[in-house]
């Protein structure tokens, strides 16, 4: 039994030009929409998350308080639950899936928050990770609808350091010659592997290992935080799906938002939500200076950095202390 | 014609327990030895760099002035021009070939340095990266023999986080079928070019990609700077010679050294040469940090740290004001 909804978006229109015949978003929901439905709350998915995976940052006495608030967790186009590679029907499977935006994501999004549920008005959209590149986005969007943003770990525009750490990972899961160029039968398992070696020394800092932090995580050994976390993580996953939600990450840039041609500051300048952007001081491939460089031109923004060895996984809700951190500044912005 | 000479180390014993047969030590000097032998330097390479690639930073004016210096390249084994996997003949061959240590790599130099030439002290040793693995080696191996020692962009010990981010590089040359468990006639390219792709996001800078430092080095955008230097970087290195090195960089710890039993602490006490040590402050996976741990327990040492977009490169030769600190830090510690 499925603990989720989805939502038909017809035949969706793809920024890129593509359109998804019978597109669906796959969605689960938390708490109860109040009477003029003011208690809404929008909490995306991150890269290969699906939406049991945000459920860390909700809670009774948190932030996201089901008793509350009404918190719509969309599940990100191409995760395995809405529609990706791995369950569209031909001839758009596998690898003949569609380029896919954070634009696209957040207008299917709407579309299920607006027709579904006739909301008005969105109390926060908050993300980590490709999360909070959808929650930006979503403040360009619909600037009208958003009242707060708390994107965390993430970017409004995918910096070239990242991408290049993305181009390492496509590149390990792409060796594998039984990926066939995405028409494979069987998972490339030896490149998923790959993958989760590769972003091994990406998730987490230096720190992070230099204190063995693995060990209080119930790993035995480096090896078996590398195996049992990593290479178990991702050999879960679909190597077409990565894929297309890499190529989403690595395409993040809210400035191709129609209106704004290219114009990062212009579009940063036009996020009228009220936000805490918060990025993990170790996080190596979202350092807190590219959201220094974004809340300079956002009007109604303040930075906020998570102190922490655990790297981008500072937001990832496998600490405590970080995880109250991120809770509590939540709770202030929802106050304000 | 070679530009270099062989040094014949004989059946040699590695430190885990192989003998290499016949081995050779490539190297090459630059200047003459002067007739109390007083004008030694030694500089070994870095991960797959052979001794021209270390030629940036030997020349008339420079610290390393062969006008003044007898300076000694060798080459580390695993390299290709010393005894290698791609030139050792059977049965150690390829994907037979033995494990090598630093201490194995310092012992075949000390033997070079006293056997061919006579010389019994060392003015200074110097390296860059692996280069530097080696160089706190000879601090530890000779202790008696070497004045100076200048690591750079290095460690004494390579620390867990540097170890997964080899374990990336790996698993990525590994995951094409085509490497064939070292045992290929034909070059794995997929997963050489892959090594390529991961490598390009830890070798420099987050701020290094921020401020498109590739333009200034000649590439014309961020793919061709993969491609053309990244890709073509590693396409000409041999896999298992890739792999001999990665793990003797992955294995570098100088309490391994016989009679320290693994204690780091002791081992660093036990390193008699002035040192400078020098970091780049953006270094990924040799992270200041590291050397300041080092540094406390070297009785003779001072950090020194390179401030540089550059990252790890900092240290490769490729920009004047980083060369420009690196040389004149020299020059301050052999005149002291």
């Amino acid at each position: 039994m499925v603990d989720y909804e989805f939502f038909d978006l017809g035949d969706f229109s793809l920024q890129r030009g593509v359109t998804l015949r019978d597109a669906k978003l796959a969605y689960k929901t938390y708490g109860t929409l109040n009477a003029d439905k003011s208690n809404v709350i929008v909490y995306p998915t991150w890269y290969s998350g699906q939406h049991y995976d945000n459920e860390w940052l909700v809670g009774e006495g948190m932030a996201l308080d089901p008793k509350n608030y009404f918190i719509i967790i969309p599940n990100m186009l191409g995760n395995g639950l809405s529609t990706s590679p791995s369950n569209n029907p031909q001839p758009y499977n596998k690898s003949r899936f569609p380029n896919v935006t954070f634009y696209d994501n957040v207008r299917a999004q709407h579309k299920l928050v607006t027709e579904k549920f006739g909301i008005e008005k969105i109390a926060l959209v908050v993300g980590w990770s490709m999360g909070a590149g959808q929650t930006y986005q979503w403040g360009i969007s619909y600037p009208e609808m958003v009242e707060r943003i708390f994107p965390f770990c993430g970017s409004a525009k995918t910096s070239f350091h990242n991408i290049v750490f993305l181009e390492g990972v496509k590149a390990a899961l792409q060796a594998d010659a039984a990926w066939k160029g995405g028409w494979y039968d069987e998972p490339p398992t030896t490149g998923l592997r790959a993958v989760g070696r590769v972003y091994a020394g990406w998730g987490l800092s230096q720190a992070f290992y230099r204190e063995k932090v693995y060990l209080q995580m119930g790993y035995s050994s480096l090896e078996d935080f590398l195996v049992a976390f990593w290479e178990g993580f991702f050999l879960k996953k679909d190597a077409n799906n990565l894929l297309t939600m890499l190529w989403t990450w690595q395409n993040g840039d809210i400035s191709q938002t129609p209106g704004f041609d290219g114009d990062f500051e212009k579009a940063l300048g036009a996020i009228k939500a009220k936000a805490i952007v918060m990025p993990a001081e170790m996080d190596l491939y979202f350092p807190p200076e590219d959201n220094e460089y974004e809340v300079k031109y956002m009007p109604n923004a303040e930075l906020r950095v998570i102190k922490s060895v655990w790297g981008h996984f500072a937001g990832g809700g496998v600490n405590a202390v970080d995880t109250k951190f991120i809770d509590d500044s939540i709770k202030e912005l929802l106050a304000s």
